[in-house]
């Protein structure tokens, strides 16, 4: 394997920016995508960063995203921000909703911010933190096309479906972050194993009819496991509700898929609430928040919840962030 | 074993509200306790329904619960209620914040009830399905006394912590009810174990220092286990930070216990938001929501979560409740 390229958060997001409107995505849609690009690499999570550059790419040139799309933002009711993303990329839409919503939801003590014809957001925290860096309270849920059957069942019902909550802390750093999947394990661990050609741990998925497996190929064709059980079933069921069913947008087992170039716009959704804690909480949130996260830190060997992403973009200040050669060539040959 | 005795859920209710008002509860405090504690019993939940009479009552008499409390509701922002329990029941304190609650909803889409210096708050999913009847999504959050360790630690941080979401079709009944908590089992089960001498599966709880235990009476020295490791430590912190931190009320840590007589007043607390399905789908919450429940009803032998409410309500409706006499006559020695 060749070195990997040390690249500053600057250039990851003029690489991504460039690759994303040469494929004919135009600049305000481009420029929120790009952001959270490096944003993502500079968290430690590469699999969701330029490594989605190519797809993304491809996807606004076969009409899965419209690169061009201009989101529309209304206000139903005085707590309620709707936006429609029009088939374009999540990010810009979500960024404009944001604006009103934070806005709002100091005003109001409480907002919800609901996202319909939308696509994947890559990684909901990197949106809930946006709020919490406002020093509001903010939960997100995002769905996915079906991949997790009901307990008892044998075919998909909700997505992989991850909710989010950032908490923040006094100076508006999320003090916790938590950002986790329904699921044992992402979808594309499986797909790594598949090309790879290696078994899988029975707890990961079932096959079609509903047992659990070690092939990887036979995964694919079944469906994830839920963690824990039924109340994996539930929280994903939670989460569906609330990004599908509460926004308009499509359910995931109407949803085309996020991979591959076939089935059009997958037209699923987000939804965000932002919270005032000092007004909810009659100006606790922050003690009681502090008191929770060292009642964590105290005990060696225990991470807070976001803990590792901070560690790693400390890093990515410091000395840049280590991006895979193979990574770079596949997206410079969009530029 | 001597046989049940059948009541009817008006029976259940009056005989709630007699022994509690006998223990010193005052009669608008008592009211919305017996009513949740009849519905419960018909939801076939009765670990949580006359079973737990006798301990409310100890309660208000060791001063636990101050019975005569009055809750006091504040509108601290447009769309934020807060209820301050005042050492109380968290039913009255609940039931006052809902009338303001849904109204509140309705004129502004979404709002928020946190509720502080409360108590448990009994079967959470009884609340959240009364916003359900009134046609609004809800999801509620509740925290109690530390039992579960966060993964790689040994300490407790958070309680077995349930959330819940109720989800209502165009006629206000719940479509889909959700009220799950975040371990493996309940702690109850762990108690009843150690009363009648036998192990426990590994999975269930952890010693005093964080290794799988049989035993029962050492795991309620230790701790509880999350349900799906890590991602359960996820979803219990979520709802500390919203039924705690959010609410100022007293963190699982801090907490004293909800058993026994010892410890004064838990102080715990919980925390709903309404939200109005119709305004923030545009209409299409009702079709969509309809679409994922036949997702799962379709395929044999799934249940939609709440279908065992549902069933247990309707038979109760039909030929009463079966209670356990030795229950009925610890309840009936209060009145």
């Amino acid at each position: 394997m060749t070195d990997a390229v040390t690249m500053t958060l600057a250039e990851i997001e003029d690489l991504a920016f460039r690759a994303l409107t040469a494929a004919g995505t135009s600049d305000e849609n481009a420029r929120p995508l790009a952001h959270a690009t490096a944003w993502t690499e500079a968290d430690g999570i590469a699999s969701h960063g330029l490594a989605y550059i190519p797809i993304y790419c491809e996807h606004v040139r076969c009409g899965k995203v419209d690169g061009t799309a201009q989101p529309r933002i209304t206000r139903p009711a005085p707590s309620v921000i709707a936006a429609d993303a029009a088939t374009g990329f999540a990010h810009p839409a979500i960024a404009l909703g944001f604006q009103t919503l934070k806005e709002t939801a100091r005003q109001q003590g409480v907002a919800v911010l609901a996202v319909k014809n939308s696509y994947n957001c890559g990684v909901l925290g990197y949106h809930t933190e946006q709020l919490a860096n406002d020093r509001l309270l903010a939960i997100g849920f995002t769905n996915a096309p079906a991949s997790i059957a009901p307990v008892g069942g044998r075919r998909p019902v909700v997505g992989t479906n991850p909710f989010s909550i950032a908490a923040p802390d006094e100076n508006g750093n999320a003090a916790v972050l938590i950002d986790q999947s329904a699921s044992v394990v992402a979808k594309s661990e499986i797909m790594k194993h598949a090309r790879e050609g290696l078994p899988i741990p029975p707890e990961w998925a079932l096959d079609p009819v509903g047992s659990p497996t070690t092939d990887p190929d036979i995964a694919l064709k079944g469906s994830m496991a839920p963690t824990g059980g039924y109340k994996g079933v539930g929280v994903a069921l939670l989460v569906e509700i609330m990004a599908a069913a509460m926004t308009g947008a499509t359910l995931g087992i109407h949803a085309s898929p996020f991979s591959g170039t076939k089935g059009g716009p997958p037209r699923t959704g987000q939804f965000f609430m932002a919270i005032n804690p000092d007004v909810t909480s009659g100006d606790l949130f922050s003690e009681r928040l502090t008191a929770l996260v060292e009642a964590m830190r105290d005990q060696p060997g225990v991470r807070v919840p976001g803990d590792g992403r901070k560690a790693a973009r400390l890093r990515a200040d410091r000395e840049g962030v280590a991006v895979n050669p193979g990574t770079l060539a596949r997206v410079e040959s969009w530029c």
